[in-house]
């Protein structure tokens, strides 16, 4: 059995205002060349399909059609479940239908552990992201109370059922311990209490894992984060992107890298290099970036200058910070200041460029209405 | 052939605040056991089955179970549209992999025409709701500006496709001339330039159609509403809800009635009637009402009231109007009162009881952000 692991795709996923539909059927289009060249017998997708639980319908259309050119169109067998993005019932609407053309989507504990999938030398299962109250009502036991103890009853169910002259996969989306983490996933999940001790995950031939979006985020031979196929954050500017392409028979794992459409960079210069029409390769103006100016002084509408030139800028920060004027008030002295100038301040620091009119009324009337509230 | 028709499910669709599901799902089991009884060989389904676009995750999960339980458990052959109030992508996911288990799905106008449905002695076209702007596009003839010019089209390019050895079924979702119209679908859509003659629509054997919610809504013997399988406002109040069970070869269509859990009804009475104990039946006592009171003095807080001996007061109202202190202005004097008087007047006329104290305050603040905006 050869497949390819990929997760983390998060269709309909907007970068500080940004679209990256593009971006991901760029990578989408890569997928699907690396499965035919690599002549694989399934693809693996272990989860956050979605970047949200309810998708809009661009999403859905985007999705719908990328899962039917790989299972109707190429006839890939896929091994798809729901991440803790996805709205299973959403997801898995149509689900009992897939099977017949060999696409298993499972969003729910119970399949995971009663219908494991078998695909030529290999037994597959796909545990979807679940919660400890799941492990707690299918295991019918209370002292499932976290998600270490609920992961070590599904892996020894699971393992009950391993059969013997079959390679074992576990498909999963989940933190696994040991791993660093990337900011572009929501810290709730990822916190000491939630892991998976990656200890647990050793009865398997290989665990195909979503949730984590860089490749490096768990260095073990067998257990692996494919990452996101499309660069969702500026920590993962300097992470390459790919798919693990896992052939269970020859027991090799192997990297095969994505190519972004526009590239996610982190530029640390000054606004006068920046201007140069040459500061970067054209090829690179179009880029996503994340600019780190090393100018110390303001600049008026920097934002708005900067972008005629990188039209797809993230951000701009300050590597030196920003000088002040001399009566810019110490954070002690800032203590006394009412709260509409302190966040005017604060505006005018992040921005590089006062609130306008408007912003200012909002403010104004904003905390109006926190005032009258109390 | 023999199939069920039903329509307008409008799974999610909430009646004055008051949910319906367990109605629908009442509803639903009864077309279930009628379907087994009749022995039908498919159950047609015409359009609107969710009530909303972006129908909420328990809508979903009832409709997947619905549609599961029909096609995967009673193995019966389902023939579905979307209709104006479902969204064709998202009700269309997964539609390729359905028609494995004899479930047709159609959400675009192209399929109707490319994908005539053979069942038994009989041909379906599964026309769902579509807009002018869709023929135009896939006859490629921008003189089709309306709907009946749009339809005039589609009739013969399915004429055109008639197996001259079966019965030719048509089912859509449209407002078909010569109807009238209950007041739960929206008007945007039955108007007469909208409106589809009846006389194109003499070709086929059976028209089974969705949209008007009165299966009395046309009194043609082979171009038929089903209706809703529930009442959805009050005047449907006195149609009785059901199915038409079609059979092509013997040429016959019946009847089928369904029972609702709680009835709808309008209700005449004056308050110290309604107040007896035993003025309605107990068991209809939980039905939705629609109170017309014969009072004419205000009654201080008459909705909570009569809603503690009848939880399901759809509206109150009064049979013969209200009276008025001698200084209630008449329509020409109030033409002269402030906006605010007006809309307190209008409010205590329509619920009979004064606005809150937040409620006033609401009005002063909408109609000040009006003044603001001008």
């Amino acid at each position: 059995m050869r497949f390819l692991h990929t997760a983390d795709w998060h269709i309909g996923k907007r970068l500080n205002g940004f679209d990256l539909l593009e971006e991901q059927e760029h990578a989408f289009r890569q997928i699907r060349q690396i499965a035919q060249a690599e002549k694989v017998d399934a693809v693996v997708l272990a989860g956050d399909v979605y970047d949200r639980a309810l998708a809009n319908e661009e999403s859905v259309a985007t999705v719908d059609h990328m899962i039917q050119t790989l299972n109707l169109t190429d006839h890939l067998p896929l091994l798809v479940i729901s991440g803790n993005h996805d709205s299973p019932v959403r997801l898995g609407t149509g689900a009992p239908w897939f099977s017949a053309t060999q696409y298993y989507l499972h969003t729910q504990l119970a399949q995971a552990l009663d219908e494991p999938v078998v695909l030529g030398d290999t037994q597959f299962f796909l545990l979807p992201f679940w919660q400890p109250f799941a492990a707690r009502e299918y295991f019918q036991d209370d002292s499932l109370a976290d998600v270490p103890k609920g992961m070590a009853a599904i892996v020894q169910a699971m393992q009950a059922q391993f059969a013997p002259d079959k390679k074992h996969v576990l498909v999963a989306h989940f933190f696994a311990a040991g791993s660093s983490q990337t900011d572009s996933e929501t810290t709730s999940t990822v916190g000491g209490l939630d892991a998976v001790p990656v200890d647990l995950l050793t009865p398997f031939d290989y665990v195909a894992l979503g949730h984590l979006h860089s490749h490096h985020a768990l260095n073990e031979e067998r257990i692996k984060y494919s990452g996101s196929p499309v660069k969702f954050s500026t920590s993962e500017a300097s992470d390459e992107k790919g798919v693990w392409i896992v052939d269970t028979t020859a027991a090799t794992v192997t990297w095969r890298a994505i190519t972004p459409l526009h590239d996610l960079q982190v530029v640390t210069a000054s606004f006068a290099d920046l201007t140069q029409p040459d500061f970067l390769p054209v090829s690179a103006q179009n880029d996503f970036l994340a600019i780190q100016l090393t100018d110390t002084q303001v600049i008026p509408n920097v934002m708005q200058i900067l972008r005629q030139q990188y039209p797809h800028i993230l951000s701009i920060s300050r590597a030196h910070g920003r000088d002040r004027a001399d009566d810019t008030p110490t954070w002690q002295s800032q203590r006394k200041l009412d709260p509409l100038t302190l966040a005017t301040d604060f505006y005018t620091d992040m921005k590089d460029d006062a609130p306008t009119k408007r912003q200012q009324q909002w403010l104004a009337q904003t905390w109006q209405e926190m005032e009258d509230a109390q």
